[in-house]
This record gives structure tokens, C-alpha cells and sequence, in this order.
């Protein structure tokens, strides 16, 4: 048995996964991001010893733990290097648990983690290689090549949404301009329909539908209204699909995968993402005649961070 | 013992490389590309005999034989699925020759060869990952993670010069607008430069370099002419660093190498373009904090063509 833990801005999930990635078991807690992270890594300690209780079975029956972490993770030392959303610098997390716990502990970027769960239990097992491309609030990405992940060197690796795919009219909040997580989050679709709805003033069914008030705009809603045939939300969603092909068709010039898997909050707009995006791509693939990865739906939602992660000691 | 060929729109050149990658005895003959594909074959299979009779070993001392070819090849069948160059549109190349020589026949992209020869035997040696880029008539590539060349699912893999990094004023041969090979390659460098030349109107050490006609104009003049501190020079030197640093980080954010190697006729640069180029990357890195892999110049030069071919084998 395996332990997973899925540590988000919001909570932490974790969760007892079996060898061939099952989730048997799992529970959460708020992660309170505005605490210390010793406070943090000791809920983290608590509710893993706590699953374990709950689901009948000791401490030797847990080969080793996988954490998936919202930023940068340095797989050598087990260090989070860099963490937005809880505001982590330099935060070793490896090194506290497993003096704690004596169980093995392995720390990767959440999205990796997500593209790994895919490729175990999900959509993606069996293939040689994959991208699995999450569309939320940030865009991030899993590369699973041979069955092994792409964390890079330096930990940098499947950081897709900072891939640069053409130019925008604001920056990334990395400082550069262009990157894909500026066309394709939820974020950007919505500060992109913000822009249209404010400076092209076009009648849109958007504005019923969030009563006039543009802080009620989401991403869902402006799919809604693009698949009623608004003329407005279709170009805001026109674009995002324009760079996310662009994206895609980069990523099949570099890494050229069996299977791409989009996930994230956007992807819940279904096939009427993935008809757009498929004839997006093919349009624009390199070489016309030959035959390109399949692009398909993410198949574990919310339960792909705790299986990712619990999958992680396997790599090693 | 392998054999490599480098198969080429000019030449075809064969050698004898051992099992660590050093080249021991080479000999090569014009493709005259006009011809059918058969013929060149033909000369290519008396070529391999010819230069394993001259080192005077015999056909059972060669374990196996790899081409690199100036296109796409499909690795399962042995097919050269495209290749400009030639004009070749799938041609069997793997099974004519493994048919008369007997011995077991591998192809693969020369760009991606080159990397695969500089692991092997050059700078990347020793590295958990590296990417070759070859900056010449065109863009090519080739990835090396965990030792194993990417050649993609479906043949495309490493082919890095179709990855859009911006937006350009012409499009690329593919199709497609943006490709860093639109930017990077000799051609565009010299393109832009005209553009520069005929557009602008001003002042440029460069006309007098190339007796004031446009038709003399290459790379390699215009670099010299930059480095003379020419301010023409240097804004069309400086256009193909900003977008080739661009190419890199994106390379970074997806792969995350150990190091980049760069290759072909632009490398000839050297140290002046390595410097530009380092600070440039430096510039736009995604995490500021956070190391990248180095930047380096190719060692092998024009044998790693032969040299990659022959390691191909041992990927298999």
C-alpha cells in the first residue's frame, strides 16, 4: 500500500492507493495556508496517521508516501523550492515526515502528479508516452515518457503553462509575455472576456447570466454561453483554443506523445472543447498527412492528485 | 563495430565507429539527389561495403547499421516517411538494405542523430538529459533523456524548429506561423537581414563585405559584421537571440535538460553568440531564483552525422 497526499491551497486530501493505483480510502482537512508550515506539515502528519487507523492497517503496511505540492519541488533534497499559493520558500517536507513517521517520502509538483495518475489508473495507461494538460486556475502539465515522469534537471519540467506560444496584451505573473497560461486558464479566459464585454461593448447573454455583475464571471458560464452561440463568448473561447493548439501542436514538435489528457476546471466543457481543439490542432499540425497523438478528457478529476502522488515512490 | 550514414542532400557519407562512439574510418560519395531513390540506395549499400572492406574487417564484425536521414522516418517500418531534401515521400529504406547486406538496419532524423552522437561521444556525455539544437539552413533537434533519444510517438519528436515562439512577418515552409526556424536558421537570419537592408535604408559595414550585392550574404557575415559592432548587424543578431532564448526556456519549462547544446553552421559563432545567448535565457528563465542547464557549444562537428548514426543501434 501506498500513501498519496494532495497538498492544495485549500486542503489536504490524503489517501491509502493499492499498487495498481485504487484509491481504497481517503480524507481531508482545510490546510489554513496562512499558518506556519510546521503547523501544516504536522496536519499532514496527523491525517496520514489517521487514514492509516481508519482503514484497519498499520504503519508497515505502507511501502512509502507521495506528496504532490502546488509549485516546484526538488526531488533531490525533498525541499519545496517555491510555492505560490502557500507562500513557501526553501521548505524541506521530506526530511520532517520521514524523521517523524520512519515511511520513505517522495515530493513532486501536483500537475506532474496528476499526468502520473492518468498514466497508472486513468486514460493514459498502456501508452508509451503522454501529456496531460491541466486547465484551471493556472495551466500546468504531467509528461509521462516510458513510463517515467519529466521533472526535469532542476525541477522545472512539464511547467507547460510557461511554454511562450505567441504574444499577449499582459504579461505572466513570471514576467515574461506569451506564455500558454495566459491564453488557456480559467483566469485568462475570464480576464479576456472581461476585456471584450468592457471595450468592444457587444450585446452578450453573459451579462444575464452573472446579473450584470462581472465579478459573478466564470469559466463555465462563458463556455455556456459560447455553446448558446453568443458571438462574443465564442471568440473569447475561440482564442483560448487557438494557443492551446498552438501549445499542443509545440509540444508534439518536442515530445510528439501517444496521448494528450486535458483536465483542470475547463476541461468540463467536454466535447464541445474537444471538437474545437482536435480540428484546432489538426489544422495546424507540421507535417499534414501524418498522424498525431490522440487528444482526449481527463477520466479521475479530484482523486488524480492523491493516486499521483501515492504512484510517485514507484518511480524511483 | 557499427556502421553510420549520414545521409545528406549533398553527400553521402559512411564510416566504421566503435562501441564508445569513436569514429575510425569514414569515406563518403556525392547523393546526386535528381537520381531515383533506388539508385541511392544502391550506392549507399556499395558505399557501407566499400568502407568496411577499406578498414579491412568483414561484414560479420558489424553489428548493426544506422542512417540518419534530413526528414521524418517511421522507426517501426524502416520508412522515410518525408524528406524535402530529397524529395522522398515513403521510400523503404531499412529493408532493401537489411534485404542485400544482411545486417540488421535502424534510421532515424540526423538532427536528432547528432544529439544521440554528442551524448554518446561528445559534450552531452554523461548527462541525465540534454537537448542538441542545430541552427544551419534550418532548425533541428535532438533530445536525450535518461540516455534514450525522443523520437516520438509518430516520428516527429525533436523537431524543434516547428515550435512557435512568437509571431513572425512571413510564415514557415509548414504551414504554420511563428516557428522558431522562422527566427534561428542561417535563412532566416539572412532574410531578416535583407529585409533590414532594403527596408530600413541605413548604414551597414555588411554591403561592403558582400561587394553590394544581397546574393553574397551569409550567416556568417552578418555575425562578424555584429561583433564589429555594426548596428544592423547587431539588431538582426539580436532578433534571432531573443526568440532562440525564448525556445530554450520553453525547452526548460517542458523538459528541463541538464544542458543545451548548440550545433550547426550559427554555432560557428561561437563564444559571441554563447554569451548573448546565456544572458538572453538568463532574462526570461521562468523561476529567477532557480538553476537552468547549461549552455554549450557542439564538439563533434560534421562527424557527428556518422557517429550519431552508428549509436543508433544500441537505443534499441
Amino acid at each position: 500500500m501506498y500513501i498519496g497526499v494532495d497538498l492544495g491551497g485549500t486542503n489536504i486530501a490524503v489517501g491509502i492507493v493499492d499498487e495498481e493505483g485504487n484509491l481504497k480510502h481517503k480524507d481531508s482537512t482545510p490546510t489554513k495556508r496562512e499558518r506556519q508550515p510546521n503547523e501544516i506539515i504536522g496536519d499532514i502528519k496527523r491525517l496520514i496517521l489517521k487514514v492509516i487507523e481508519e482503514y484497519g492497517i498499520s504503519k508497515d503496511d505502507i511501502n512509502a508516501i507521495g506528496i504532490g505540492i502546488p509549485g516546484l519541488a526538488d526531488k533531490k533534497t525533498g525541499e519545496v523550492i517555491y510555492c505560490v499559493n502557500l507562500n513557501w520558500t526553501n521548505i524541506p517536507l521530506k526530511q520532517p515526515l520521514e524523521e517523524e513517521l520512519e515511511i520513505p517520502v517522495y515530493i513532486d509538483n501536483d500537475a506532474t502528479l496528476a499526468g502520473l495518475a492518468e498514466y497508472e489508473a486513468g486514460v493514459m495507461r498502456g501508452a508509451e508516452s503522454g501529456i496531460f494538460i491541466t486547465l484551471g486556475t493556472g495551466v500546468g502539465g504531467g509528461i509521462v515518457i516510458n513510463g517515467r515522469i519529466n521533472s526535469g534537471f532542476n525541477g522545472v519540467g512539464s511547467e507547460i503553462g510557461h511554454m511562450v506560444v505567441g504574444e499577449n496584451y499582459y504579461d505572466c505573473s513570471c514576467g515574461k509575455n506569451g506564455c500558454l497560461e495566459t491564453f488557456c486558464s480559467a483566469t485568462a479566459l475570464i480576464n479576456y472576456t472581461k476585456k471584450l464585454i468592457t471595450e468592444e461593448n457587444c450585446k452578450t447573454i453573459i451579462m444575464e447570466k452573472i446579473n450584470g455583475n462581472l465579478d459573478n464571471l466564470e469559466g463555465k458560464i462563458i463556455f455556456e454561453a459560447a455553446f448558446e452561440e453568443d458571438e462574443l463568448a465564442n471568440k473569447a473561447v475561440n482564442r483560448l483554443i487557438k494557443y492551446l493548439a498552438i501549445g499542443i501542436v509545440n509540444l508534439i514538435c518536442i515530445i510528439d506523445p501517444e496521448i494528450f489528457v486535458i483536465g483542470g476546471g475547463i476541461s468540463k466543457a467536454g466535447n464541445f472543447l474537444l471538437e474545437k481543439l482536435r480540428e484546432e490542432v489538426s489544422k495546424n499540425k507540421f507535417y499534414k498527412s501524418l498522424p498525431i497523438g490522440k487528444i482526449v478528457l481527463a477520466t479521475l478529476g479530484n482523486e488524480a492528485g492523491i493516486i499521483g502522488a501515492a504512484m510517485l515512490p514507484k518511480q524511483y
